[in-house]
């Protein structure tokens, strides 16, 4: 907890945050990854976003009267979450209506409904009649007009006869997409699980669920031990061209972290790892490929073919994963180049395909994707924005973890929170942002990205800040923290190089934004939304991220966190089939525009070099 | 060749027969295993058996004029096969379209016509656009474009894209039902082969077949090398009963039987096995399933359970068969208990359900198989005819091998042939029927079974036979060869338990078509055809197997060799989809009548002990 901020925590969840004073509920809903529903655009006339206070108090604008809330549910603590905002520390609760995938969550609730809870595995509990001379189907005959018209692999009909006649013509049938996937003795319908992971470049995310009801059992995540092989997508990439045996010791270093995962999450609930049915996995074109085995090669070079487009089932056993011996591993569909199954599970989350205006998908990471979705068409691309937002190449950058200054205010003099409450020994890509944001306010950064030297520094400028431009080998340095209040005793700066690092980072996204816009003919204000997906995405600060135009020109409430929509779209393919047509559905929908060969993207990409001057509304971000 | 006997040569076949003079040409054609149509019912008035006679001549009937040939076809020697009978020698050319599946075979001919030659397995020859910036698609996405939107197992992903790079983007893809299964390099379209086998108790034969049109490529048979665990089915299902580790031995025996075949058909050909890539079986419901690894135990006791009904796709090359890595491996349908796939498949290649009137499909073996089809219904029964007919428990009786007597003609003496031009040293099935039926004629058998002792002899006996009638411990024997003439020295006789055992086979195949016909309230009488199936079947003398009561009471001209049924029906299955969807039908069709637990059935068999009074007109039988 940082000074000034406040808790909220989210039931029936648990998760909780610490957010800044009139932050609004949706917003801190996404910091706690759950995404909540605002079909209006956030107007409050929708109400269905609608959450319960239980403890703390709210802004009087989310008590007001006459909005889509009765005065009895004002009465009983509903609040709409994107009209109010936090007070004080809060317990908020969250029906599983107001949440993004409510068709599906809501079924986790109490009222038994089964919805379309509907997952590709399921179990079937059955007793057969013996044979006898009136009735001498066969053992498969029998057993399917008990369990329904499934496929059965040979391999498995070999050990039906047997089975059926030690277990007395008991047991329980488990059923993977019409296909018969196991028998086993007694009834284990309740104990059916799978997994849903978001299989990152740097991170990897898993969760555990039972399949009857939807319910979380567990969660976990790792590093990706293929870090030890590069830190981006393109250095493993070459690895693997470079090297014949790369590709399965990439392919072995992602599988053991899924395992890691799996043992976590087993551990956590006491579940054995042969009760997991399927696991789906949702992650760029490069660490999916991997992940199956498929050469990404050519995604090393132009014109960045993949091997696949519609989603893979592989078996996960014969790759090595811990689960049971007959479980399926769901991938999910890429759109193209580098813009793979995480970005479709994201679309299929937040249900990008349905918005009644333009809407913009943004994840920003070393790859950035974007997809932008107008009148049902869509266009996706991606585009190379480079490490300096997970502070590689960045002077004193260093990741989001203990010691790193995560956000930088800069009023009359420069505020910082630092991770972990450590002294500071470098900053991070939010930090970043913000420096640059701040500078550009103060005047002593210009629109071309040129740190002022100290004589150059505009005459109103706080003497505190003026004190910290310092001059260096011709250029200027602006210094964050001095050496006595540093981790290592040397002061932490923002050097020349880094702004133009940054320059690179944010023109990049940027330039792919305008493009995709243009394309479809539409400028920045037609946008009704732009989704913030992945980890980056959810720790940013909006109008600072907008000040250096990584994020389009529009009002702050537009711009809006949904937190880590490729593990929800994981989750949602997990539980249920119809989730899964709908990523094929989506994919389909979806063009690719390549980039990397366009020559417009080339003139965008110079033009977005240049910050841009205006400042529209702050934004009550943590 | 025999005695009298005319060779026929039937072409494009090459196949030769020896026959008796005034045999119709449509048994001579079905002993050389070609099924000629007569859906006339052998009338003459439908036209479907046409025949030219290339050398040779054949009876008038096959020459009048006012039948539905015409006087420039009767010129240019066309004849009904179902009207002309052999005078001479013949050269007799099958038109494809005259045959049993011709609909299929038409296609082989030099019309160029692809009718429904539609195999599960084909190939696509293919070169594809290698990817550029306006051209991105993924490398599968690319390939379905061009070979079709096949479904691709991951495994074989794997090698997609470094395949397609390193072949210059063309190649072969090999798909099987749908998915592909396979790429090689070149173009390999004409290199499709396929294997049809019918699997018997005791013989196994194999075809190859090119799929791309359907011509026979080389034709092997092997004894089933599980003969070394038991002689019938019973045997070896006991064996697998009573030691866990026989089944997967039995499997191992019956897949070397198979693997010998392939060698054999591939060295014929100059063809490898792994451009095999499909393997179509029809078996008995015991080898089939011992074949496919599951467990038959449940066919040894009552009620005579299989493990499957609906045909099984399984991969040829797990199971250790030498044919292409990605064959798979079809397994015909079952319609219960005894009635395996071997019966699907004759049922298929006899178009069973689409006769006119009745008929009467006889498969007798070991075990005999009857199914009787009227208006489309179909009733299917399995009968344990036990091994007589197959010369054991017969006292002096052998196989059909070298030093057999095979056909014994009694009139005022005894005449023998025997099979290899050797001295006799046992008699087979075929043998014994005869000379059960010759010594009812001559009075010296009678109705109950009883050989008649020498004084008991009818008085007109001729002299000859009279002699070869002996007294033995009570009981008469009759004498087909004195001891000087045979290879052992000693006398081969007929003995009264012989008798007995063919009786007790006899009556169970009686007794089962008794049954199916009473259960569809109809009579011998009804039939408009008896198809004789099998290669026991197609060695039998009709008139004499009807004088004993193993064929019903009706004309021969409506009993028909059809051959080698199985055969041919794992051939149409191998070469058409549209015949596996067909086999498929005929499975679903057909009730299986349990003749084990069956009252009647034990009534029908008592009665069926006794030989029939009556005789019928001769057949000319070879």
């Amino acid at each position: 907890m940082k000074d000034g901020e406040l808790k909220i925590t989210f039931q029936p969840a648990g998760r909780s945050v610490f957010v800044l004073p009139h932050t609004s509920l949706v917003e801190a809903a996404g910091l706690a990854g759950i995404i909540l529903q605002t079909p209006c655009g956030g107007k409050g006339t929708c109400g269905k976003c609608r959450v319960r206070v239980l403890s703390g108090r709210t802004s009087a604008a989310g008590q007001a009267a006459g909005g889509p809330l009765t005065e009895r549910q004002l009465g009983d603590g509903y609040r709409l979450a994107c009209r109010a905002s936090a007070e004080t520390p809060l317990v908020v609760e969250v029906p599983e209506e107001s949440t993004f995938g409510a068709h599906l969550q809501i079924l986790v609730g109490d009222t038994g409904e089964k919805g379309n809870l509907n997952p590709a595995v399921h179990k079937v509990h059955f007793r057969l009649p013996p044979p006898t001379s009136e009735d001498v189907r066969p053992d498969l005959a029998r057993l399917r007009d008990a369990v329904g018209d499934v496929a059965v692999p040979a391999d498995l009909l070999t050990e039906i006869p047997a089975f059926l006649r030690a277990h007395g013509w008991q047991g329980t049938a488990v059923i993977a997409s019409g296909e018969l996937a196991g028998l086993e003795p007694g009834d284990t319908v309740q104990e059916t699980y799978g997994l849903g992971v978001d299989v990152g470049t740097t991170t990897v995310v898993g969760t555990l669920f039972r399949l009857a009801d939807g319910a979380e059992r567990g969660l976990a995540s790792r590093m990706n031990s293929q870090i030890a092989f590069g830190d981006d997508v393109i250095s493993r990439i070459l690895r693997i061209r470079e090297n014949a045996g790369a590709l399965p010791e990439l392919q072995h270093a992602i599988l053991q972290t899924i395992n890691d995962i799996i043992r976590a999450v087993c551990q956590q609930s006491g579940i054995p790892p042969e009760r997991i049915y399927e696991v789906c996995v949702a992650g760029n074109s490069t660490m999916q490929q991997i992940l199956c085995g498929f050469d990404p090669s050519a995604l090393g070079e132009v014109p960045f073919v993949q091997v696949f487009d519609r989603a893979q089932t592989l078996s996960a056993s014969r790759l090595g994963i811990l689960a049971n011996a007959r479980a399926p591993l769901y991938v999910f569909p890429q759109i193209g180049g580098f813009v793979g199954g995480d970005t479709v599970a994201g679309m299929v989350a937040a249900r990008l395909d349905r918005c009644e205006r333009p809407v913009l998908l943004v994840d920003i990471g070393t790859n950035g994707e974007i997809v932008l979705s107008h009148g049902g068409d869509m266009l996706a691309a991606s585009t190379a924005a480079g490490p300096a937002f997970e502070g590689a190449r960045i002077r004193q950058g260093m990741r989001a973890t203990v010691g790193a200054i995560e956000k930088v205010i800069i009023g009359e003099d420069v505020h910082i929170n630092v991770i972990g409450n450590a002294r500071p020994s470098g900053l991070c890509g939010t930090a970043l942002i913000d420096a640059a944001a701040g500078m550009l306010r103060a005047g002593i950064l210009d629109s071309t990205g040129r740190i002022v030297l100290p004589e150059e520094a505009p005459p109103g400028l706080a003497p505190a800040l003026r004190a910290r431009l310092q001059k260096d080998d011709g250029h200027a340095r602006f210094v964050l923290v001095e050496a006595d209040e540093t981790a290592t005793g040397e002061p932490i700066c923002l050097w020349q190089r880094d702004i133009r690092e940054l320059q690179l980072a944010t023109a990049a996204i940027r330039a792919g934004i305008h493009l995709l816009l243009r394309r479809a003919g539409l400028s920045a204000a037609d946008l009704g939304a732009v989704l913030l997906a992945g980890a980056f995405g959810n720790f940013i600060r909006r109008s600072e991220a907008r000040r250096i135009g990584l994020l389009p020109q529009i009002p702050c409430d537009r711009i809006r966190f949904i937190g880590n929509a490729a593990s929800l779209g994981a989750k949602l393919v997990l539980l249920s089939q119809e989730e899964r047509r709908y990523a094929a559905e989506i994919r389909e929908k979806t063009r690719h525009v390549d980039l990397s060969g366009d020559a417009e993207f080339q003139a965008e990409f110079a033009e977005a070099m240049i910050f841009p001057e205006a400042d529209l509304d702050a934004c009550s971000d943590h």
